[in-house]
């Protein structure tokens, strides 16, 4: 039996255990496992020594490195996240709707665990704790299968959520970790069906794509962000100038992020000029349509590819458009159903982009970089979810839930 | 270009028409697709015909054939279908969450529709009819295939409502039947995604199975439903015999019927035998463990396959249980995760059922049969989902549709 296997086993096993717990009972587990990584942090910073170690000689850039390495700082916030999703209300058990049937049955919608959750993701060993409380507090057993960057890492992450689990006379079989990071051990999980009741994929593009045209069992996908600004004929350029520059360069390596930015002619007749100064003073390579080099000659032409293109990095697509029209048929073309913005003055355009866009976020005059769950209000997410399947935009401790149907009778049948 | 692709392409790119259509409108619609299968009834007939006269020749089976057969009457239940359609709350727009934070971003979560749903269906033509209405309603564009023995029904019926469509001046290529019925328009579909939002199989086990291991669009699981019926110690003997028998003989070609009862041990000793005779005096074959031979000696042994079958015929599978865990875990080890009934007059093992057991609808008391729309008070419905993503059980309207979060600033920007 392989490795994935037996410990998909083991957390199906563990599952209804976890799915019976009280939130009492969750909660203190949450804290005790917040405790156990502050009291092991000497052993955790260690192991990922060693990952760092190896990352160095493989080759690891400076920025994946840094991503990587934990220090003291880095496992409290580890800690406190746990703590936070303590503090947040518990979804399973609520009842979402109750009714009578003239028949006399009584039904109730009740909100239950998924049940045994994959994850499969790169580098970070803080998703290794994030998600393992994400989904601890819904009850559900999670299959985390890292990247072999961060294996010593997440090795001992699981080591020390597992004591911390025993000592509470917990199961710890509900945290299951991956020991096998080759390409095999990430395919079989996409085919265990009837292990696995949903797997969410965390990274860059081509491993979620490699998830969503595999996998067998259901997923969710997350995080492909090709965001866009449209900055119509009507906008405010203070307004306009500040929400463009704050969705680019706040923080570009994330999926809220802009990519592209579309103007109105009119607009960009006015303002390009001085926007795209704005965008190189604050480092940002730009790379235009053939309209907007017209109106600022000192830049690469983007090409076809690049409209398509996930940067993630300090570097942004221009176009021109002849107004809302013209946004919405490029958005709809190289959109990602992420999030996206018109800023505006004119309601009636406003309407209509929040409308016709078909997107998980869809923004009149803010920055694309508040879908969050932080953001909205919601606590701590377990990701974006791009797809309009079971849950669009963050996910929270409800969207990591189903439901199911209690029915009470007194010996109704059907005629 | 494929069939398939082309008209999936042609219901992608007139979704956005349809999603922004009015409630009114759409209903309007929905009565002239009734109107319109009324007064082409005869040509609907004369097409079906063709679908029946080569059917008999390839040697489908008399029940095959009843459920592909049409005549007025049916039609006329197809066209009342498509009015309790229009009669329905329309789920699409409903604000479900609307809330401000504290700098001032209004932020609302609003139902939209999926985008293009496709299902892929076998023999009955009713189906058409249904899913296309339940579609358009939601807004959803579809692309229908269905399966070659109802292929002149199929084209006759998208040819009315695409002439009701376009007599309201509505774009008719919301809804898409594909003609090739070959093994490999189906695999296409499984394929498509950017195209296809949802794929929703509706069949037997072994068309759902194929959807479900091969598409790379996202899949809503419905119909397999190996349901049982436990009889606790303790049950009311002629309230458990009620709902046994309605469970299993009311309507046994369905997927909430019951294909196993499990009996306690000491119930068993009392009343198996006249239960045994109940069955067979509704002409149901039974198959049992060794310890119902035991107790009603003249029956056939149930197989180990047995317990996985789904028969959808007056065969039942009975297996006496030393009590309510034993139960718990046959069905945890054997159910679908459809429908699942504990017949008892102890409320601690009833609500320990209704807990633990992991399915769609759990009842007490009450028969399976009534895992069904209409019985529940949602109304027509596309199907039961036995998966847990998305939506779980009885799948209306609002199972049809996602939702966006729309957000209005006033130039918000994050720090």
């Amino acid at each position: 039996m392989s490795e994935v296997i037996q410990k998909a086993t083991l957390a199906r096993n563990a599952a209804p255990q976890l799915a019976a717990l009280s939130t009492g009972r969750k909660n203190e587990a949450l804290h005790r496992m917040a405790d156990a990584l502050l009291q092991h942090a000497p052993s955790l910073i260690d192991a990922n020594a060693a990952d760092l170690a190896r990352g160095r000689e493989t080759g690891l850039s400076v920025s994946l490195l840094d991503r990587l390495a934990l220090n003291e700082k880095r496992i409290e916030a580890m800690a406190e996240g746990l703590r936070l999703i303590a503090g947040l209300p518990d979804p399973v058990g609520e009842s979402l709707q109750s009714f009578s049937r003239p028949n006399g049955l009584r039904i109730e919608k009740v909100r239950v665990p998924l049940g045994v959750i994959g994850i499969i993701y790169e580098a970070r060993p803080n998703v290794t704790v994030d998600a393992a409380g994400l989904c601890f507090k819904t009850g559900n057993a999670v299959v985390l299968r890292g990247g072999s960057a961060a294996l010593e890492s997440n090795k001992r992450i699981a080591a020390i959520l597992h004591e911390a689990l025993q000592a509470l006379g917990l199961p710890a079989d509900v945290v299951q970790v991956i020991e096998s990071t080759d390409r095999a051990s990430a395919d079989e999980m996409l085919k265990l069906n009837g292990y696995i009741d949903v797997l969410i994929p965390r990274g860059g593009a081509s491993l979620i794509q490699n998830v969503v045209k595999n996998a067998t069992v259901p997923v969710i996908e997350t995080g492909a962000g090709i965001c866009h600004t449209y900055i119509d004929d009507s906008a405010n350029p203070e307004m306009a100038q500040n929400i463009a520059l704050n969705a680019k360069v706040q923080r570009p390596s994330v999926c809220n992020a802009m990519e592209t930015l579309l103007v109105h002619e009119a607009y960009a007749e006015r303002e390009l000029a001085r926007l795209a100064a704005a965008f190189r003073a604050a480092n940002v390579e730009l790379r235009g349509c053939s309209r907007t080099l017209a109106l600022v000659p000192d830049m690469k032409p983007a090409a076809d590819s690049d409209w398509d293109t996930e940067y993630n990095d300090y570097i942004l697509n221009v176009r021109v458009v002849a107004g809302l029209d013209e946004a919405l048929a490029h958005i709809s073309a190289h959109g990602t159903k992420h999030s996206e913005c018109i800023v505006t003055e004119n309601d009636e355009h406003a309407v209509r982009f929040l409308n016709e866009v078909d997107a998980a976020a869809v923004y009149h005059n803010a920055s694309t970089r508040f879908t969050d769950g932080f953001e909205f209000g919601f606590g701590a997410e377990i990701g974006i979810s791009t797809q309009k399947l079971h849950a669009r935009g963050p996910m929270g401790l409800p969207e990591l839930t189903s439901y199911k149907y209690k029915i009470a009778g007194s010996g109704q049948i059907r005629s």
